[in-house]
């Protein structure tokens, strides 16, 4: 397919800075684009790019521009969000979505399906299971007693649902991921054993949740573990029973979250970051990446970074000063033998 | 279902103080919780909830009391392991254990499937597989050739079992993970190519281990892998080849053990921490949430944390340090300021 | 079976000190093994347990040598590789390759499968994708729409392969990996809600590649996610959209790599690692287990370690001073005492 800088520009509602005729007919990353490609530039670390990308077509923030020969802009308020449109279009055109049920799957009797719906081959559906209208359950699924799916979800290959698990509308689970799987709760006993605590409880994921590859949510040992309307989740993060994360917070990969703990909205979450379990993060916490979270946070909207974490300011100034402990060790004891020279000296007329 | 105060009291042989006849009919988290709920306060963090919970019956530790009206306490030795025996009577009420084979699945002709087992669709039982009496296989797992499987297991949906494992009694595995991958062992070559060191060993999981979602269990390269009885893994644990594990180890969630490691019994091995290979870990080691264990533990019972880990209390005092040190940093350059300045006048009249 | 040293010692070209009829029936570790085993020594830690192996037969470096009474070793350049060679035997003779397609199994009616070919019960094969010769494609695997895998392969149970990926030959991927998931890319909303950017590119992995258990590889938001030829990956691992991983790479068990980061050739990253995206890290780059690494590393043939990371030499005197940080604050207290005491001695003829 083939598409002029104008028709993209129009569907954008961009700003068209050199030729309106300008075809592409691929989509290629900024740095290794060639004539005939359109690309994007939203992130400042690839705009030194611009004056050397063979794109034809770059789609840019309102503040660059460029006089390269041969090279079309499309200005936008928001680079991302516009480039997130066009690759929506794309995949429109390449996947359409699947429907219909391959054989052989499993069905319990007891089960709904909805209108529209795929279900891949080998798919498992237990009893008094219930998938909405339009959702696409993929080959190796298991969709155990019990569990409510929404409309227009995607559960990819493999995914695991528990019995009793519960989930939205416009959800998408990757492939691996375990939803409801038990917490991990045991009571030592005298002789050193652990007695397995029961995990009754379940997880209710709410609408336009998306939960990446072989990430694992834990059901709760009574009530719900509870992951809100539009949380994204990145893979192989780990939340424990009874977590309770926030509308729209992002984690990223291989974050965990312990027991009980309850996250706010609009949290960042960094990756390989860590949260020990029973506190609660406030409203747009941004947590640094491999940080370690032991406390509660109280205040809204800080950065806090490094293990135990701190506010991200302090912990860079820490850092800093970190890597010139060698120097600062060194100085103290220069200091000290400086001191007790000084010292000997101003002392010695006493002892005399 | 419904039960008095005194039914459960009688059950977890408890002291009951308030009202006997008081009803509940189900059971809900002490800071949620209804009239009719039970509820119970084992961890002092949420003792503060007992003045305004409005749970009717609540399993409390021996210290606690409370005189507000409408609320009864069953007093208790020890408040999880009877919560533990609660949940497990409500588990088996909710949930039957499940028995038959169903179809489609795949049992090889030389396997040999036990009394009373349940086989889910899809699951995959291989060559002289063995299956004990009153184990569950759920759909989707992957039972390899030769591999032994004791009474009372479960393996819950998609767990992969390699040829050759041995599993014991008991044993609960989550979906997802994975028993008897190859271990991570290559030979490198002049070239900075690899060779492969082929994995010929086995995993070997002993009695009562519970192992989570997603966790991994490499094979050894020649003998076993080896988790003794009792050892309960969380979810996303990576266990090198040729590991063993001892009796009544815990590990958390995200955790790492390397190659040829001997973990012993008693330990708790905290989230997201990593250990490297060929070391050994004394009996009764308590290893912080992302520690990072660089050199075998000789000693028994103690706690260890940071990065290369140190004992705990003295890891604490370091980490306080640690966030004091850009004043320490400034007091250094003041003192050595100061220093210099009384140097000068000091000799100053040698200077003349 | 039994072999005699001589055998052995002819197969791997070693040099044979001691009985050359020395018969061996089985291989153990050094520590462990018992008369008629052959075992081996190649990381110097287990040499110390030369003089007390009951093992008959031991490969060893060229340096070793041992007058223990019917005890022979085999020296050899390399003894890890030779090692490899011996069980690569050992592995052909206990685990001959599977062929065959066994039922219920899914292929689509468009897709090509090679000669010689193993596809294990359940296996679902989508449409347009190819399968090479003398591929071994286990129970449970998936392999989505128009995926390409090369001759000599190995899909363990349960791996995951979504649309469009393309696999070289000789690779070797273990149970539950997932490979092309969705990069994790979401344009914030004014309102803090998340429009999704569709991931359209795919995941290219060369030949050689050897991938762990439940090791995640996300599919590029355009263009491709690139493993290049001999890369090895331990188990749960992250690979970011758009990552690049150059050839002979090594990556140890739970590291991370962002998005976009493009990773050189011969590096050896270690458990637990976590890199940021959009950096570039030179070719022979060591990374410590648990290392933080935020930046392009430039410079080849490092080792990098601690958080953030530094060059390794420098980030061991750093750690040993931090653990003498209680001390040195306590000295720099001491310090600024007797520095005031003195100041005020020095200074008091001049108040008066």
């Amino acid at each position: 397919m083939v598409f002029t800088a104008a028709e993209i520009s129009a569907l954008l509602q961009g700003e068209l800075v050199g030729d309106p005729n300008a075809k592409v007919h691929n989509i290629a990353p900024i740095e290794s684009a060639s004539k005939g490609d359109l690309s994007f530039i939203s992130n400042p670390k690839y705009e030194k790019y611009l004056t050397e990308t063979k794109a034809s077509v770059v789609l840019v923030g309102k503040h660059l521009s460029s006089d390269k020969p041969g090279l079309t802009l499309i200005k936008l308020e928001d680079v991302y969000t516009a480039f997130s449109t066009l690759l929506k279009q794309l995949e429109q055109m390449q996947q359409p979505g699947k429907t219909g049920i391959e054989q052989p799957s499993y069905i319990a009797p007891t089960a709904t399906i909805g209108q529209n719906v795929y279900i891949g081959a080998f798919a498992y559906i237990g009893e008094n299971a219930v998938i909405g209208n339009n959702t696409q359950i993929f080959p190796h699924c298991y969709v155990g007693d019990n569990v409510q799916i929404g409309q227009h979800c995607t559960l990819h290959s493999g995914v695991k649902c528990y019995a009793n698990t519960q989930i939205g509308q416009h959800v998408i689970i990757h492939s691996g991921a375990v939803i409801g799987s038990d917490g991990f709760g045991f009571a030592p006993q005298p002789d050193g054993s652990y007695v397995k605590m029961p995990q009754t409880g379940n997880v209710v994921i709410d609408n336009y949740v998306e939960i990446g590859a072989n990430t694992t949510i834990d059901r709760a040992t009574i009530k719900s573990t509870h992951i809100k309307s539009g949380v994204k989740l990145d893979n192989l993060i780990q939340i424990a029973h009874n977590v309770e994360i926030g509308e729209h917070t992002a984690v990223a990969a291989q974050a965990g979250i312990s027991g009980s703990t309850k996250v706010g909205p609009n949290c960042l979450i960094g990756g390989q970051a860590g949260i020990v379990g029973h506190i609660e993060i406030a409203r747009g916490s941004k947590i640094g990446a491999k940080a370690g979270i032991g406390k509660s946070i109280a205040t809204e909207g800080k950065g806090w970074s490094g293990r135990p974490a701190i506010e991200h300011g302090q912990s860079l100034k820490i850092q800093a000063i970190t890597k010139k402990l060698p120097e600062l060790y060194k100085q103290v004891q220069e200091l000290e033998k400086k001191l007790n020279k000084l010292s000997n000296k101003g002392e010695s007329p006493n002892e005399q």
